[in-house]
């Protein structure tokens, strides 16, 4: 007979294919969680993510569901191919400074202060897919590997992001009306890059099989923010990244 | 040369092919706002509400854009056919109380509280995407047909989750960290049946191209909690609803 587990066992983790959802991953593992991941197929310019998210989950022996939804009105460098996916910011901010909005320095490439791959509302919408299965699997916790610092000014992984979609997921489920909020865990929050891989390393995430880069080619760029961000990690974590042929 | 509209007179309005939905587009559009409509294909029971939503849109010449998403874990009788659609409840508030989840009659039909209509997370994912298309068009508000006054008991109808989704959607969004946040506007949220019924009869909302019942005859049920809702609003209005057969 199947064993039944129960729900304050069960966690739901949105899953990339990237290095910080896969260290999420392993955490919520290694925290005793029955893990249900997530992926979405949203029109990204790539399907490199995709795979990289089936051969996390495999290695990780949990369940992963592929979600397929449209972002018809576009609007990011991440699901229109006409935009230019900007490289490596000189405006990096340092890896212990507060997190904040990046400097504007390239007109072309981050409008406003933020990147042109920042998805509108797609952080929103992935949580409350997230949310959504949690309540309806009976799971009491969602996992998402967002953090603000290191990264390219997304607001919608800013920790203040975070602690306003937790009172809206409360309010608006059956599960926060009856007293058994499910919990919206960001355990990366206030990780650097750096910390993360420390992490993951002592957890044993197949850093091989994550794909951080915002384009799809065989290897990674090697110039594109998140492989630079990646790299700058690996670097300070004194670890030399195996998904990557070289280094910054 | 085609006008290009200022991003202050365009709104976003999420359209069920319901009663309410109709009215807050008529609202908006009495407004002065150019409206984007948007209904999602979500594996529902019955597609009759699309095709209510696409004649809507249609007589109020507005764009209409389908969303097809998946809920692959489905749990609730909206999406699942085995589940039983509850019948009209014994247990209804009256039209003046105070907006408060109903009580439990019927196990079958209401558990814990909450009817077995209810979509784990609907509101907040179709809201999400609204958002997205808002701030990728440059609208500057969303309107959505909740009221949590003569209703089901759905948490996600409820003042208080609007009033958190206005803050996460504010921190998470571009616009809202440029301080022009997208405004969630549910301007039905205080109204009982009947007056959204007055409101929409005063800006000639075609009613009878609207479909609420729960299931997908060829005619309303007559039954169910939403056809039931609907009856006693006319009724109260001191109307004839056009697409129904009979009163209660």
């Amino acid at each position: 007979m199947k064993r039944k587990i129960p729900a304050q066992n069960k966690a739901v983790v949105l899953l990339s294919g990237g290095l910080d959802s896969a260290v999420v991953l392993y955490l919520a593992k290694n925290r005793g969680f029955d893990c249900r991941c997530l992926v979405f197929d949203y029109g990204q310019r790539h399907s490199r993510e995709m795979k990289a998210a089936r051969d996390i989950a495999g290695k990780a022996a949990c369940r992963l569901q592929i979600i397929k939804i449209g972002f018809p009105w576009k609007g990011s460098a991440l699901l229109d191919k006409r935009i230019y996916v900007p490289e490596y910011s000189r405006s990096l901010r340092t890896a212990n400074t507060r997190p904040r909005i990046l400097a504007n320095t390239r007109t072309r490439e981050h409008t406003n202060n933020i990147p042109s791959t920042y998805v509108p509302g797609r952080n929103i919408i992935f949580l409350s897919f997230a949310l959504s299965c949690a309540e309806a699997i009976g799971a009491r916790s969602v996992f998402i590997g967002a953090h603000a610092q290191d990264y390219s000014g997304y607001p919608d992984c800013r920790p203040e992001f975070y602690r306003a979609f937790r009172k809206a997921a409360s309010a608006g489920t059956k599960a926060g009306v009856e007293n058994r909020a499910i919990a919206i865990e960001t355990p990366l929050i206030h990780k650097t890059k750096a910390q993360i891989i420390n992490c993951g390393r002592t957890l044993g995430v197949p850093f091989g099989l994550t794909w951080s880069c915002y384009r799809g080619g065989k290897k990674p760029c090697g110039k594109c923010d998140s492989c630079c961000y990646r790299a700058k990690g690996f670097k300070e974590a004194g670890l030399i990244d195996p998904a990557s042929q070289e280094g910054l």
